[in-house]
């Protein structure tokens, strides 16, 4: 059996994990694109890329205190050691701390969040503002020079950011931030959101490894959070700080962390998390609300509500519904469609970006030309229409970015198509939620619009951009909806804004697939708890709809990426198989006090990140499990070259020579290599006792035990390895170690082809 | 060591189970009151009441697919078996079931949810229009004499309904409905919502248990649906809908159950629970919306909005932000204030109503008279108020309960104390949160309020009537803060009505310590998403001040109640123990083959739940532990009398004579009991194979696991039973089993009366 398949992480490739990571299953084109080129995209990638992934690639998906107290039993002891001696003020300070970090990353993601958008809104309104001029003045051609001029122009500087700067500034996410705004002013149908959670989760990162030694971020109250649990949990606060910048929806940013990311439920963490969302929240309401003074150049609309539709009438009866649920089913369809395109456009592209940087650079400018031509040239099909008599705002519009573009018509006309073609894709949603305006989109334009923004939203997911994916589909989900609206109108009272709502709606459910907060985040978004029955029903149908044809969007990349997700509940065929099953490849097993050559030598030979320790006679009676040692630890102590000549007990003596936080999480890439160690020839014969930084109480089963309980098991407390033990006595104390790999469908279905995983 | 303590769950106790059990915490008093027989609640309740309490009486607390998995093993298989000969379309029925069972419930709770706001409605409309028409005619003690009079009877005949109908009528939730219904109208402090969990989960009880026997309601599908799992899944549906139905929060419901009842995280259940609140949310849109029509009597306001104050202008600059903290702080030391004495007055009341139902009806009557006096006397404080000139309602108020109440005041004018206390408490509440309406109430006057209603509020939870505490809570903290609102008007420029809403998020906070659900239902509840950044502040202050100095309302009540209930985090002097240290109690163990007689001896001396099995030689080489065994299955097992004269493994045949269903779980009580059983004195000496109902992979520890390390294990998997094993070889292979009593910080200390627990 293939032994590789039996490594998840070694601590060489650290890719992922250097970038600052995860952003839930949100995963950035970009990041991927820094990746990929030990990818293959044509079949699932576990088999080539199981030394490149790492746990933390996926916020939280399997975080748990428990693992901490696994993981970190000795840094928990080193760490006890150190803090008996300190008074308990020093607690204090280290919960303090915490908070601290909570506000920390709640203003630095608010921050970015807000230059985020106040730069998108300049360089878009700029754009757009000199083209319309352009436009009324005639100069077509040079309009649509200038326009698509700078689209390129923006694209390739964002694609050469990706390409070039990314990878060298992994993890502090400040090339995703530049790149997405360039993206999204760039004009591509994308969002902001992915890059925003990835930032937000790079902000975290970068205080819970410890800063930074490169930018001269450290200081020595960070080492106290230099373990799993607290760097997780500070990656899972960024997270949801991420998703309250991007869609200013405090709640809807922890929701979506818990239903999307984390597969557990920690009140304090909770609490923490809920913490940082309020601080974005109000960080971002300060600057918008200075903003309203006209400071901020072209930044048009804000407040905290992104799409007001409060303002319209919520009343709604049985054809009402009977609309609905039509809309919901569609919708799934359509949703469930664009999942299936975005995959395989996901696997062309990353044929395409595995050529090099410059293929990836061209790649963006022929989207970006593609996208310039549809926004440019459709408009030109939509008839003009008169200005509607009683508005508030102007028509056509003048100035920046608003809402009745007059694009080629005359004066007290303007062109629907163009309205929502040459803006922002904010303004073109807030364009289309826009209530008491049935009339503003003919159908024939919200047809074309529709067709445009679903093929150019697939087509653009997947170039060297950061972009998120919550942005095109509410755009696609609310042209449709405002479709469906039109074409109901002679049963349905509903207003085409609500409408529009519910198509989001139905696009979100059936892409994302995720629930409470999706419904959250629109609730947020649109300010409209009336509509909530209506949002959920559209949700659930289109949902239900969805998953019947294939998996959510973030599963399908998951799945591409070829990262070890644990599905949360055990796949059928899983209960007629026992652990002893799927335990693969050659165990690697060191005795309670082990010569040093024979560490190293596994150490070199195998990508193992455990070893099972086991105590033989003389120092116990029978062969018995003495427990499991982490590879960073065996470093560490290697370092140190605790060696002795004879084979004996050196207890917990030989810890003395270390400090607390030797034996703590370094951060990515930062760990001691195998490399590092300078182990002469003489010192290979010697011995070393391993029980000190051995965990004498890893998790077991029996090897008889049914699969599938091995697999929640592991899944629920969030394991790196679980140890099988026979069933009967007088047989060695361990059988293998299952690591997440050892779950995971493809090694079991190579293991036993003849399992039919549907049955 | 007293071996009671290692009981956990004997099946001939069941009262709470079954009475429908559970709302999360959420404990109604009355239910208390059946079960309080045994109880002194003078000292925690855990060794005097360990028989009788039951997992399910805290919904979901420790649900797990895994403790499925692990508890029905062998329903499992049986099902297998039962379900491979059959086709593939029962699956798909039994999952629609699941969903059909969703909507039922849904249903359901919508209904009760309605038919008691409007029986609210209309009684206590009914009481306050006679008292205000003969307070019109100058009759002040005919008019007292009618409204003491009402609030008495209505008190007395909710009081009989809890002692003498609700025992006998347990687990329908139909006694506590119509118990509810009374308590509020007859002018209570108290809110409806514990109820309406209460008889949500009950609805959800009732389909999982496999309907009811009683009232002919059963059904053969019904027995797919009697195990833990789905029953509990059924149960967190129905509480999720009861607190959509009391607050008309659908988000909030699922949020509710997810933050305060259950402590894992299953994407399925989100899902169902999700579409159940939605259901309920139609369910009472669509009688409203009937309503409105002025077909259901005195029923007044409605809408999905309880409280509307979206309304009012939601600015707010520095000065605001300091007069909610300062709101927040005070807020959360009254709140925290308001649980100690809840908690005082519970253990004196449950002194008062262990004397039987005769006292306990006094005691409701003596708390009525005094609410009457209050609410009918204090208002002769407040000076009568000139009617403000304009307004859209009619002032003095005319008719049914509303704004303005006259009361003892000449034309023109209103009493604004009146206006509070002659109302329902939702019309309270409802006048608290008004907006734009700063000088209705005076100063004087909501101090008097708040101080009646906070006192009320706490001598009223603990009577023997069934009430909820978020009402009380929500009403005194809407004073509170609209009084605060008021005192900092010079500084502040928040709506009063706003303030009053903080306030209540200060309160609400203070007491319950929820957060991201509390604020989700306080946003269903009042509409205002732009306050969503204020609220969350206000939560997060409160909750922080009042956890310095006690616990949150539902976890005294726990505690009071003698709960085992499991905390989500180890205790700190966990760390310094091992799982072995705190096994108890002489171990019980059953061979492979087992004696009768020994069996039926271990039953009747012990309570235990779990036993371990162990296969010796000659069935083994040398002694192994073979599995777990449940008292529940052997009792079925020896009701089929399958024994050999000799010692031999019969293996599965003798299940052969069983029917797939007959190890199902049995609704509660309804299980074979030991006195069921007629073994013959030959019998006595006959064996029994026991592998075929052994679970054969139970989860195990090493006795040397740090005892932190096991506690999350186990609350994290949701066990009953957790085997301790020895760590080295050639002793007998299991230590002792772990239950949920011997993780419980009371026993922990009793073991070890110096360890320090704050240290």
């Amino acid at each position: 059996m293939d032994q590789e398949k039996h490594v998840n992480q070694s601590d060489d490739v650290h890719d992922i994990e250097n970038e600052g990571l995860l952003d839930g299953k949100e995963i950035e084109r970009c990041r991927s694109e820094v990746s990929e080129k030990n990818l293959s995209y044509t079949k699932p990638l576990l088999v080539k890329r199981t030394n490149t992934t790492s746990q933390i690639a996926i916020v939280g998906a399997n975080i748990c205190p428990i693992e901490s107290l696994d993981y970190e039993i000795i840094e928990n002891e080193l760490f006890k050691q150190d803090w008996r001696s300190r008074k308990k003020i020093q607690i204090f300070q280290y919960v303090l701390l915490k908070w601290a970090f909570a506000l920390l990353i709640g203003l630095g993601t608010g921050l970015v969040g807000f230059f985020n958008n106040i730069a998108v809104e300049n360089i878009a309104g700029f754009k757009l503002l000199l083209t319309s001029n352009l436009m009324s003045e005639d100069k077509y051609f040079k309009a649509f020079a200038a326009y698509a001029g700078c689209n390129v122009g923006l694209a390739a500087a964002a694609a050469a950011l990706c390409a070039f700067i990314a990878p060298a500034a992994a993890g502090s996410g400040i090339p995703e931030i530049f790149g997405s705004v360039l993206g999204v002013s760039a004009g591509f149908v994308v969002g902001k959101e992915g890059p925003m959670v990835h930032t937000g989760a790079c902000i975290a990162n970068l205080l819970g490894q410890g800063g930074s030694r490169k930018y001269h971020l450290t200081w020595k109250w960070l080492r106290y959070f230099k373990n799993d649990r607290d760097r997780r949990d500070m990656i899972t606060c960024g997270a949801a700080a991420g998703v309250a910048a991007a869609f200013r929806a405090p709640v809807g940013g922890v929701l979506f962390v818990l239903e999307e990311a984390a597969s557990w439920w920690r009140s304090a963490l909770l609490w923490r998390t809920f913490f940082t969302t309020a601080v974005v929240a109000i960080v971002l309401r300060a600057f918008i609300q200075y903003c309203t003074t006209g400071k901020c150049g072209l930044f048009g609309e804000g407040g905290l509500i992104m799409y007001d539709v409060s303002s319209a009438n919520a009343t709604y009866s049985a054809p009402d519904i009977l609309a609905v649920i039509f809309l919901g089913i569609i919708g799934g369809i359509l949703g469930s469609m664009y999942n299936y395109f975005v995959d395989k456009v996901l696997r062309t592209y990353s044929i395409i970006n595995e050529r090099g940087a410059v293929l990836k650079i061209l790649l963006v400018i022929t989207i970006s030309l593609l996208t310039s031509c549809c926004s440019f040239g459709l408009p030109w099909i939509a008839k003009c229409m008169p200005c509607p008599t009683e508005l508030s705002v102007s028509c056509p519009t003048v100035g920046k970015s608003g809402n009745y573009k007059s694009f080629q018509c005359p004066s007290g006309y303007y062109n629907d198509l163009a309205s929502l073609f040459l803006n922002t894709n904010d303004d073109a949603i807030r364009n289309l939620f826009s209530t008491s305006t049935l009339k503003e989109f003919h159908i024939s334009s919200l047809f074309i619009f529709f067709g445009a923004v679903y093929c150019l939203g697939i087509i653009t997911y997947g170039i060297a951009i950061p972009s998120g994916l919550f942005i095109p589909v509410i755009l696609a989900g609310a042209c449709y909806g405002r479709l469906v609206g039109r074409l109901f109108e002679s049963i349905s009272s509903l207003d085409a804004g609500l409408f529009a709502l519910l198509g989001a709606a139905s696009f979100l459910g059936g892409t994302m697939r995720m629930t409470v907060s999706l419904c959250i985040i629109l609730l947020e978004l649109t300010n409209d708890l009336l509509l909530l029955p209506l949002v959920m029903l559209v949700l659930l149908i289109s949902k239900t709809v969805a998953d019947n044809f294939n998996k959510g969007v973030y599963d399908q990349i998951l799945k591409i990426k070829g990262l070890p997700y644990l599905e949360a509940h055990a796949e059928p065929y899983m209960r007629h198989l026992v652990a002893r099953d799927v335990v693969s490849g050659p165990l690697v097993i060191f005795s309670g006090v082990e010569k040093v050559g024979n560490i190293l030598h596994a150490l070199r030979t195998t990508g193992h990140n455990g070893f099972p320790v086991i105590d033989e006679p003389p120092f116990s009676e029978a062969p018995e499990l003495c427990g499991v040692v982490l590879r960073s630890h065996l470093l560490v102590l290697l370092k140190g070259k605790n060696f002795s000549m004879d084979r004996v007990v050196t207890g917990d003596d030989i810890l003395q020579r270390f400090a607390a936080f030797d034996f703590a999480k370094a951060g990515s890439g930062k760990g001691i290599k195998l490399e590092d160690l300078d182990i002469k020839v003489e010192e290979m014969e010697m011995y070393i006792d391993l029980h000190p930084i051995t965990n004498a109480s890893p998790y077991t089963v029996v090897e008889t035990m049914s699969l599938a309980k091995a697999a929640i098991l592991f899944r629920q407390l969030g394991l790196r390895h679980m140890c099988v033990v026979p069933k009967s006595q007088g047989r060695p104390p361990i059988v293998g170690i299952l690591t997440r790999h050892d779950f995971m469908p493809e090694h079991i279905l190579g293991l036993y082809p003849h399992i039919n995983p549907d049955k």
